[in-house]
């Protein structure tokens, strides 16, 4: 009895798993978190009317979705004002990511991505043997000159690039993006997440145009509309790119109440803006817990919000260690010089006041005070 | 402006797709179905109190699920008297198939399966570019015996074998699905689709044996807990294999909606024994009709019926258009000879109430009557 025989490919992935959950450590502690602060998760939820939909959609659940995802992809066409041959809806913009590498990567292709940068993407070029090259941050923003240098000297397959960035939480204004995507070289496909994007000033994304093959643009229900645990993504490109999806894509995969519940919340626009506005608020409280304690913060167009903790990461792994003991779920960015920092979610009040209470003995704890 | 560059596997995938939905075809109607009976979806539902949890979840969304799906797993441990490390959670078998096949399926790599079997398993090898190997379906059961030697000739990466089977809903003994795995060649994998597995008598499974590398089994959420559309199915097997899936599953993957029903509906097998004795009245029912048209049915282990309409495949076709034209969405077998027959889901007494009263038309219709 050998057991099922693994490709070469997949016998030399590593066996670890780099994706810890809050529900793991919670386990591990023995207790949930106080503050729900390190997943970039949005407190502030869905719609009332997504809510309401899904809940309608529940005693519906015996019936498979759509595998077209008709009607949403044809309200995000009406909402973006392009065809929907244009859009591809899938389980999470890092399913939609699996399938894009999946479609693009063979095993030694070259892609470029940034140090530090979305680990997710990542994983899926690993897992479908691409090799990553990857280039530094430039002053806690991704660098674009850098990306498409490396772009020209390597070829890839695909350039990475968030607009807004994760983990830091920083964006680069529409012209530069525009200007980023008319440099790519041919053959190489720019893969733009903006995951973040509503969450960002005006003028962060340069229009839609559907008909350039240089690039694909991410979005999803999981931030801004308050639905990470809904899996609800989707991708904006070429007509011949997005068409290439239905070769790989799980077409039963999407959830029928998600279907229902995204619907609803993309209707409902006023709900985003205020979510929008309760972020921004929660973002100003950060900045101003982060300054009373004498630290800074890394200007964030996104639901989240680095503190630079003013030292190196060894001090910001101190002060996150303690702030977890103390109930507290935050994450950080895992290279230097960025992991000086410490990445908070918007929170609720009571979120935040908790934060607030407890930051200043972790900072002190991490001094060794 | 070239666009990307895909691989050459991909590159070869057909662009068309193999998937119709029911919305799809009600799109084209410009109505909905008045009787929802192709999907082998199971309009019985899910337990009320899988429904209630599902609500409650709905406004909890904001919030990732567990990657670790740590506490269905472990509930699906006790219900089935194994350890948590043999059982791998996904969004649904489609996923967790797609996974495995790219786990062990590399160009080439030969796989055994039967004509007419599960087209999305099918998708998934030809997607990465396995060599399928079909062998014939014997007396409108898939042939065990048949297999093994297909696979003794071709040493299969994987070769799979539904119990109970779609499309026919036919059955094996568990000792004849015993003595399949015993015969599974060195470096091959059993894949058992057990997805229907709660509607069959007892006996038709062997016991689970985690220790036992030559298989893995599949089940659902979808089938007999009714909820299709939460995608939730789960895989069984010896632990490197299960430890394997996370090399290349999708982490983030799992709607926590779904996650919280699913729990609820393991936990309410009190309804799940009213839904299979509601499944059995509506199979005995399709008989019924069957008889009074002149018609057979294959018996069935699952909660669909296929219908013998005692000719070939051309007239059922049009049996099943002449259906399908009158609001009844039904499916049937693709190939000969299953494809004399039409396959019925079980139904509510209403939804058999039309097709009762559509089947005599239908049947004459067909026959140019």
């Amino acid at each position: 009895m050998m057991g099922p025989r693994f490709t070469d490919l997949v016998a030399s992935l590593p066996a670890t798993v780099p994706f810890v959950g809050p529900e793991t450590q919670e386990r591990a502690r023995g207790e949930e978190f106080a503050a729900r602060l390190g997943a970039n998760e949005n407190v502030f939820g869905p719609s009332p009317r997504a809510v309401a939909a899904m809940k309608r959609a529940a005693s519906e659940v015996w019936k498979y979705g759509d595998p077209e995802n008709h009607d949403l992809r044809a309200a995000l066409a009406a909402h973006h004002g392009i065809p929907a041959e244009n859009i591809v809806v899938g389980e999470g913009i890092d399913a939609l990511l699996g399938y894009l590498v999946r479609m693009v990567v063979a095993p030694g292709d070259p892609v470029v991505t940034s140090e530090g940068a979305y680990p997710t993407f990542n994983f899926h070029v690993a897992g479908y043997g691409g090799e990553l090259i990857k280039v530094p941050f430039k002053g806690d923003h991704e660098d674009p000159v850098a990306l498409i240098e490396a772009a020209l000297a390597h070829e890839p397959k695909l350039i990475y690039l968030a607009n807004p960035d994760n983990p830091m939480g920083t964006w680069l204004p529409a012209p530069v993006i525009q200007a980023t995507i008319n440099a790519v070289p041919d053959g190489s496909l720019l893969v733009l997440d903006e995951a973040y994007l509503e969450f960002a000033p005006e003028d962060t994304a340069p229009p839609l145009d559907v008909g350039d093959e240089r690039v694909i643009r991410f979005r999803t229900f999981s931030k801004a509309y308050g639905m990470a645990g809904a899996r609800v993504g989707y991708g904006i490109a070429a007509t011949p790119l997005i068409a290439a999806f239905n070769k790989v894509r799980n077409h039963f995969a999407m959830n029928r109440i998600s279907q229902a519940g995204a619907l609803e919340a993309l209707a409902d626009q006023r709900y985003l803006g205020q979510t929008i506005a309760n972020v921004a608020t929660a973002r100003a409280r950060i900045a101003g817990i982060a300054e009373q304690n004498g630290l800074s913060v890394v200007p964030s167009a996104t639901n989240f919000v680095a503190i630079d903790c003013g030292a190196d990461g060894d001090f910001a792994r101190l002060v996150l260690a303690a702030l977890v003991r103390r109930g507290i779920f935050v994450r950080m960015p895992w290279v230097a010089p960025q992991d000086r920092c410490i990445r908070i979610s918007a929170g609720t009040e009571e979120d935040l006041d908790l934060f607030a209470a407890f930051l200043p003995e972790a900072l002190a704890e991490a001094a060794g005070g």
